[in-house]
């Protein structure tokens, strides 16, 4: 399946009035999610996009892959040096205001760009960029559908294979590979610097309440100092509560979801405290509604926990390893707009798709709550993608 | 399992030996791969390192965890505008030439480090930093032992399950989650710009000659256009070879290595093909002698290849698609020096470590090779860490 023509016009076009309003000549892209969205090739190229006219596809390893992929102007990059020559044989004006994506672009190889055009203006195009790839298509909603069907058989799988002594390494293991050869692309693109992601959190028990270097509520201990997330070496016990967090992408769409599992009965605080979560998962879905600030919806849930349940202290993490955050943009990165965060100001906008994810995490003992997929839609709050029951299972 | 104290204080000491002699009066660094080699901990740091005395380091999100990994001076980073005053706090003094991995460094964050210290020069000190890494230590190497120890177990395991009809992510999902269940780290990371990686390369027959972006070799087809690369939905024939090219972690330290199985005997031709490979790995190994020049390597392998092959045409790609090396250093990271690639300069030393990878691509046809990770210690050629059996697989 490739990226239809009119969708990838779409997009382009968006992006070319964004650049005429910001006063930006051209944007050069190199960052595979990004090229791949304005492309609809994910092989390695360089894209020089014009304010008006047909992009520039400069495409190296593979060349012919590229071209076959994208309906843009697809020639080989004979060099970096040769980019400016290149612009111009295509018809194009060299730009006195250049777009790079400075927030991912690294130091050295923003120099070599800077040596190619002398006396040019540098820009960062990664806000806008962000901004528009946070508001899905139609076809990338159906792409996320596609995703989400992964789940469903995921879990029914885990509720197959399950049992006390089994390795968190092992049951992950087990379900990845089963999301894998269910279609799940693999490798989850995400775009923050020094952001690392495998599987998801995979995770039982008190490991589940174990804080690391991932700016998530629940990232379990990981299997060494190296690897100090997600699951362990250590074995599934009765009565814990079981982290199902993963994400599988479907043409690089993601959906992020969790689901709590247990052998046998959890204790009746943490089940409440389980049911909890699905309510206020429910809140954070009628909350994303068209106009409203990410940051204001993110005060209204804190708000509403603090005031509603017993467990602010656990909402999200506890003592200084609370994440300040309930939900963040997928769509091809983990790490996609809005951010439903403490002050942000991304007005939420119909089309968006944000990972909700309310949970409690219990020091000692262990985490439970919800994540799922939803698409901002109207006043009516958000819909689903995730198709999963939400039910806690119980073994 | 921490990284003794003695380890560290070496690598410090060669580090700040190399920060003198370069006239840097310190360094800043970021990068996880980095950051752990220095402080022992895989947690969100800041690392200021002195030209003399005991590294300072910031961290965040796990600061406890931080704390009991790392035996350096581990305080909690207040913000980045209050590391000049933390610095000072601790008793050292700011820096007028300051080193950043400026090889990795996104231009925006970059831009924050200039205010923070606004009359400082800065430098690049990836170049010192990948070539200490690349000399692995005595403590290195028994975890990459450890590493190459999964192997075998996961191949036996693919000769259990590989049946006529399997899919190539079926395998790949497989073979992955046993590796996970044995102990493999999951995430592999990978310091270039836009490098991405999953598993390896788990293709067979004719998509293992499909070329993309991803800088080896063998790549595969993949499962998408998002997702261009690795294991596909195709399903593995007999006769047809079969590459399991896979990289292990263990504390961090990866193990690359490939072998070849078929469902049945593949044909004469594949079978010279894959014999030769194991002669010119051979010879690469032998040829891994402390003080030679990578670059030289190279040359001397593809002329070997070139006068005493009939597949010079097909020897590590084909077309345009061929890549421009034939082993690559491995440790805490895929793309670690040296790379024994057309024109490197690097100098050989004792203690590298190269996945060696000699392969021919038969267009239209299949892929066979070898690859097994080495480290260099004399005169004699490297020794193999991966001890997994070298024969082709035919089941």
């Amino acid at each position: 399946m490739q990226v239809p023509m009119p969708e990838l016009q779409d997009r382009m076009k968006i992006f070319q009035d964004k650049l005429i309003k910001k006063g930006i000549d051209g944007a050069l892209l190199v960052q595979r999610a990004d090229t791949l969205y304005y492309t609809g090739t994910a092989q390695n190229v360089h894209v020089y996009v014009p304010q008006e006219g047909m992009p520039l596809v400069l495409a190296y390893r593979d060349f012919a892959r590229a071209k076959r992929e994208s309906p843009w102007n697809v020639i080989i990059l004979r060099g970096l040096s040769k980019i400016p020559e290149d612009i111009q044989e295509a018809g194009l004006s060299l730009p006195s205001v250049l777009g790079l994506e400075l927030d991912v672009l690294p130091v050295n190889q923003f120099e070599r760009y800077r040596k190619l055009f002398p006396e040019v203006m540098f820009l960062d195009v990664s806000p806008e960029i962000r901004l528009q790839r946070a508001v899905k298509s139609r076809w990338e909603l159906s792409r996320l559908e596609e995703s989400a069907q992964i789940h469903t058989p995921v879990l029914d799988f885990a509720k197959e294979i399950l049992h006390i002594g089994m390795t968190e390494v092992e049951l992950e293991g087990l379900l990845a590979g089963k999301a894998r050869a269910l279609g799940h692309g693999g490798y989850v693109r995400i775009r923050g610097f020094g952001l690392e992601f495998h599987v998801g959190a995979i995770t039982s028990g008190v490991r589940a309440t174990v804080p690391s270097y991932f700016d998530g509520p629940v990232n379990g201990q990981g299997i060494c100092i190296a690897h100090p997330n997600g699951a362990s070496m250590a074995q599934i016990q009765a009565g814990e509560p079981i982290v199902l967090d993963m994400v599988t992408t479907v043409h690089g769409y993601q959906i992020d979801q969790t689901r709590i599992l247990s052998l046998g009965p959890l204790s009746d605080e943490l089940t409440r405290a389980y049911e909890l979560t699905l309510k206020i998962e429910e809140k954070i879905r009628r909350a994303l509604i068209p106009g409203r600030l990410a940051g204001e919806i993110y005060e209204e849930i804190l708000t509403w926990v603090r005031e509603n349940t017993p467990y602010e202290e656990n909402f999200m993490g506890y003592g200084t390893s609370r994440v300040s955050f309930i939900g963040h943009g997928v769509g091809l990165e983990l790490d996609e707009l809005p951010t439903l965060s403490k002050g942000s100001k991304v007005v939420i906008k119909p089309g968006m798709v944000v990972a909700i994810e309310p949970k409690f995490i219990f020091p000692g003992v262990g985490a439970v709550g919800i994540e799922d997929t939803v698409v901002v839609e109207s006043e009516l709050g958000a819909r689903y993608l995730s198709i999963t029951p939400r039910e806690l299972v119980v073994l």
